[in-house]
């Protein structure tokens, strides 16, 4: 590894091989499903494992889990965490630091789970990564947006000085567990939030799933995403785990060639280029998937704007996000300079380089590195207008106004 | 990457490619060495730099240091911090990373610049490591600990909880520049606790070192690693940079191929199996590499208990840690309890296995599992033989005691 004779000099070069998986698993906290014990590679836990559960899925599944665990005779402690945005600080990775410390988790074999949102996966996700230097965990994401997003990344995130996700670390979980059925207990708006990732995974590489989106979008919301009963609608049965499916898949696909975001160019950050900034600056008024939504609703303005997509492709965007129930525009989209302020840092995130996803039809991106201010200003003029509409709008009627 | 039918899963198999060097540069404050400048793969940086120094460095280096950056013509902002190991803490690593907030650091092309001891490297390593998910830098270890043992480490980690390196992740800097001149402005005792590490790396794996550290060790620190005056010492001109070098790239040669850890057994851990627990109860009075030839001691006790080294080799141990001004003993390391704690937390951090290094013999090492609560017991009253020992003994006699 020595180079030169007088300057000395020596070389590291080596690989990190990385694997995890995302699995299916119905009915999770049945004690006789042994998925929520099992480790990857088939090792057994030793040690107390530490849970942590966000207040909602204390609430409606804490007895449940408890039983779980009990019955299975496994040695749990419990750390229970509020699952809002706000709460994606560096105090709660300590927190979780703390727990861990307590119930004396060792580096391997006794990793710890975390049920919940995707606020309390991204604070455990980032506390694993930082003990001991990195200890695995299990992740079972109980909202829509975190079944088919959070589920799939290998990253973790949490807020500081106003800034989204400014502190993180790549570092998966080896198993995620997804399981449908929590989505049943999921408020209408957590899986409004989670549709505006499905949306943008439909507008960057998946125009069958933005077409089930189009046709079953409202119903699949409706039926939260459970098997439906065949005399109530007309929801084939297999929808939602097509979507579902689609929507991992399409990450996966993303995300596997490009784990650690060595290429800046990634298509998965079409409606995270603008957005990132005015959810903070609307925190909490703003789910994340919302935010997204009305960038990439945004973007596609910028995109009609360059006659890259059609006014009639627009306005099939618009109509999709508003039919789930996404709003497509905000008061904050159209404050020109916030929204440069935003590319600006998100500039910065990359590089240098816009690096922009722009749609060249539904589900085909290209990027952008010349985007101007000019053309900024015209989409934060469109976001008003859509904005106008909205406040005048009857149902269903988007005619003119783009 | 669907696996089956109706509970669908998903894997991804990816593989992290790491690379970075290790750059001897005499002279990295002459403005016309370009060394500290130029990024791995010669890019050019944009923006400004974050540089972040010591209070020693600031003190001594400080205006050089101004200097070298202004006539370059660089765009640089300051932030010092101290360096002492009460301040391997989560809130210096904070402070780190407002300041790249306010100086507005990119994702890769402004990497800040951090010049100290092994506390600030590990502070502004973990802060790049969180930061934007990680963000890359330069790293200018300025103590001998730091040019020796950090400087090749992938990995960087803070004090919490009262647990040593609680915290951290394995993230190296692409370069770290190596002066030797830094060590002429560094104290005795500071010079005395890097030859910790370096006695360490000869007793696992280079009898050369040893013997190097046996004929040469106190001069070496009496020179302070320069070039020394031929009229003055019979140290050879390459005694400094062939112990320098033999330690790096015996360090290089055990981290390369298992960078992450995923193997538990680790020779490099030698002195650092007892000592972690005894460091941090002692804080501040010990130094990281007095505690690790306190463990390396300790550690050949048990290995002449067993007979794996003979008690003539043992002698020859513990006179070269006292040549180099290294006790090695401490009244903790005669607290069984405490010392079996500290082997407790180990056994945690090593998933549940001892897994010791054991000298075989001064320059090769086998892994023990079985070590008993009888042995440490012993090996605690050797301690104490030996802090008797150090009370009583006159000059260079080391006779009998052990």
């Amino acid at each position: 590894m020595k180079d030169t004779a007088r300057q000395q000099s020596w070389k590291i070069q080596t690989e990190l091989p990385v694997e995890y998986e995302i699995v299916e698993s119905h009915g999770l906290f049945d004690p006789e499903n042994p998925d929520l014990l099992s480790l990857p590679g088939g090792r057994r836990s030793t040690g107390t494992r530490l849970v942590v559960l966000d207040h909602s899925v204390e609430e409606l599944y804490g007895a449940e889990i408890r039983g779980y665990f009990s019955k299975n005779r496994v040695m749990v402690d419990y750390l229970t965490l509020p699952g809002s945005e706000e709460n994606k600080s560096i105090e709660r990775v300590l927190e979780v630091v703390n727990k861990l410390n307590d119930v004396g988790t060792n580096r391997l074999s006794s990793p710890p789970i975390v049920i919940g949102g995707g606020v309390v996966a991204d604070v455990v996700g980032l506390a694993a990564s930082l003990y001991r230097r990195g200890i695995p965990f299990v992740r079972v994401p109980t909202t829509l947006l975190g079944q088919v997003d959070v589920s799939v990344a290998a990253k973790s995130g949490i807020n500081y000085g106003g800034y989204r996700n400014r502190l993180g670390a790549y570092t998966p979980p080896p198993r995620t567990l997804i399981d449908r059925g929590f989505l049943a207990t999921v408020p209408d708006r957590q899986l409004r939030n989670g549709m505006g990732e499905i949306f943008k995974m439909a507008l960057i590489k998946d125009l069958r799933l933005f077409e089930l989106l189009e046709e079953y979008g409202p119903e699949l919301i409706a039926t939260r995403f459970q098997d439906p009963d065949s005399t109530s609608t007309s929801l084939p049965g297999t929808v939602a785990d097509e979507v579902i499916g689609r929507a991992i898949a399409g990450m996966a696909e993303e995300l596997q060639p490009n784990l650690w975001e060595k290429d800046l160019q990634r298509s998965v950050d079409y409606g995270h280029s603008f957005s990132p900034l005015v959810e903070m600056r609307a925190l909490p008024e703003l789910l994340h998937g919302e935010a997204v939504a009305m960038d990439c609703v945004f973007s596609a303005l910028i995109a009609a704007g360059r006659g890259l997509i059609g006014s009639a492709q627009l306005e099939r965007i618009v109509a999709v996000a508003r039919r789930m129930g996404l709003e497509p525009s905000h008061p904050l989209f159209c404050d020109v300079a916030l929204v440069l302020d935003g590319l600006a840092d998100t500039v910065r995130h990359r590089d240098g380089r816009q690096n922009l996803p722009m749609l060249t039809g539904i589900g085909q991106v290209c990027f952008l590195n010349d985007v101007t201010e000019n053309e900024i200003e015209r989409a934060c003029a469109g976001m008003g207008r859509l904005l106008d509409a909205n406040a005048a709008r009857p149902e269903q009627c988007i005619g003119s106004e783009l």
